[in-house]
């Protein structure tokens, strides 16, 4: 499909750049944007670099934040004696909206995957380590939480965390995998059913 | 989900005003951006300006143009006798992929939607008749196809100006409903079977 110009294919370039986007959806949202008025699209556009200048990564737990340290790093309610390690952002934020983790965070900003070229210098580990070091020597009873995606980047993940965590004084837990809640069982994968029967829980009700 | 800052929040609810981009898809999206370099973002965001700066619509059929008419109606091998209305440019641009479309356009910028508080004097349905008086003028035999939706508000709009346009000395004719090329007959809609029975042409091989 030619475009009627250089600037509206400019355009559609750099919304397709984005993730699941195609070249035609780009297209749709182009032209959206196109229908609105000039100070509408300046806000638009205005938002994305506001928040690129105003955001960086907390300098604890690599959430994001405008200050410092993030708001659940500063929280001084939140126990420390707890530190939850989560892929991204978006994994941080699904745990947040549970309401039922009282801990911290550690967002490594990724996977290990080596088919995309991701080792582990490329994530917030040399941090972890540092940060679970200082922790373990101030507080007793550290436990680190490996809420990771149930992949195998993610199992390669924790893996090799463990590994380089294990020389500390620390408990290591991993949430649980097994049947999601309204789940049938017909309908589950073989893989979920067997790890559901390993880490089966004495009954409680 | 409450995002960890304002910033981040303004930047979510300005790409999730975007047609079919949802809250957690935005999410996703800014902080794809979020994690690309300062030049980057300002290369995404400079795009969009520059695009809503420099494009506007063709003086003469409303097609997306960086100069006062668009590069269709400034082809001169191109028939100002032949004039295919579309709602939008993604039809204007549909119909030139399919490189058989000598003629010239006009978009509607839309189809009349009482239920979407769309009227005819939202559309740019003066500027077609003008430019059709002044065609009719000018050339004999000048022909205009309605290239609208085959949906209520399609046919509402081709209605509306063929009554509009039945004083002047014009050819007007739709494109064809029916099959779709490599479409069963049994997964045709009823609809679609009775336009294409109604429109049934010479057989020709």
């Amino acid at each position: 499909m030619e475009l009627p110009s250089r600037l509206i294919e400019a355009a559609v370039d750099q919304v397709s750049s984005l993730p699941g986007i195609g070249k035609k959806t780009a297209l749709r949202l182009v032209l959206n944007l196109l229908a609105r008025s000039d100070e509408q699209v300046e806000a638009f556009a205005g938002a994305l670099l506001k928040m690129k200048e105003g955001i960086h990564a907390c300098s604890e737990c690599h959430n994001l934040t405008e200050d410092p340290t993030c708001s659940i790093c500063e929280n001084s309610s939140r126990s420390s004696q707890l530190v939850c390690v989560v892929e991204d952002i978006r994994d941080l934020l699904a745990m947040e909206s549970t309401g039922q983790f009282s801990g911290k965070y550690h967002v490594l900003g990724g996977v290990i995957s080596p088919m995309d070229g991701i080792g582990p210098n490329d994530l917030n580990i040399e941090t972890l380590v540092e940060r679970l070091k200082r922790y373990t020597q101030e507080l007793p009873e550290t436990e680190v939480i490996f809420a990771l995606p149930a992949t195998m980047e993610g199992e390669t993940t924790a893996f090799y965390l463990f590994r380089k965590l294990s020389d500390l004084p620390l408990k290591i837990t991993a949430i649980a995998r097994g049947l999601s809640v309204g789940e049938d069982l017909q309908h589950a994968d073989e893989a979920t059913l067997i790890q559901s029967l390993k880490q089966r829980i004495p009954y409680t009700h």
